[in-house]
């Protein structure tokens, strides 16, 4: 398993985690293989996501309807430390993601990128990754 | 890895796929073998997802919240296409999906169907299948 | 494959599934080994996430918006069974999860847990398991 670190900047944040993950997956030294890679964040205010990396305006927008309309504030919130939509938007993005990899490459869609979904930063986050090659 | 191409034909809609993976399986000749099949949407306004296929109101009544309320169009959204609820929802659902398969068939829940989920059709979409087999 | 059966007791129920799937898994006899497990819902109106297992009212937050607020009931929705927000929360919380296993144990970051998402309950539900072990 290997571990990345990741540090944000902002409460709510989608850091493009795409070269870094694949990087990780080369100094690995198993970037010849075809297979699946995972990837698995073990927080629960930050999730995984993949989305748009050419116009920032998409990351934008993106959280502007999360945290404004989705999933914002509501005083009838109970948690003590007082980031529940936090908590909410990391289930709805999802604590995981896959990603296909051939000749030891990820294999992304045109304008597709990797994303670590910070809901609750600024803070220093772990990216989890694991391989399994497939059946050839 | 296999590719599958569909056409959508409208704006939103949820495309049952459900037959078309399942036969992509069999003619990849890999339909004998226990494993975990994997799809993957390489594109960022289309996502995939598993619910019913039964009654047709319930991917009516899903897109209709989907569309009108949970992201709807706002006036706020910056990034130039128009299409940023498309993104948001793509999140919301996912990018990828996994199915067990024993003994060559897909296993699903009794009302359940494989779902491309397109949120700024019409458009032509892939959707990407890899399989790896279970330790035995 | 292995089965597990979880009864759930309210309309909408976040239960903490995070010790029965590793008492499965040990006993399975497949404790042993590393590998990444799957988690699927065989179901349309429950599904499946990670989030906090510490402070109950996590959960609870949690439900109050995805019920009252994101996928609330709607008038316009046609489906006779009356139960589209269930449908709908489903797709946004995902159908399967994965967490890695490393010397037979699950991988989980210190506040998650992993969660059966009831959304039409109280029912008898059923959460299928794989194991597909790593290169090694």
């Amino acid at each position: 398993m290997l571990t990345i670190t990741i540090s944000t900047n902002r409460k709510t944040e989608l850091v493009d985690i795409t070269h870094v993950v694949q990087s990780a997956l080369h100094d690995d030294g198993i970037d010849a293989a075809d297979g699946v890679l995972y990837l698995f964040c073990p927080h629960t205010t930050a999730g995984l996501t993949l989305n748009e990396n050419w116009d920032p305006d998409v990351k934008r927008d993106m959280l502007l309807t999360m945290d404004g309309h989705i999933a914002p504030p509501d005083s009838r919130h109970r948690h003590a430390e007082g980031n529940s939509p936090a908590h909410i938007k990391t289930s709805l993005f999802g604590s995981s993601a896959l990603v296909f990899v051939e000749g030891g490459k990820l294999q992304l869609g045109q304008w597709q990128g990797l994303y670590l979904a910070e809901f609750d930063g600024p803070r220093r986050r772990q990216v989890w990754i694991k391989y399994v090659a497939s059946a050839g």
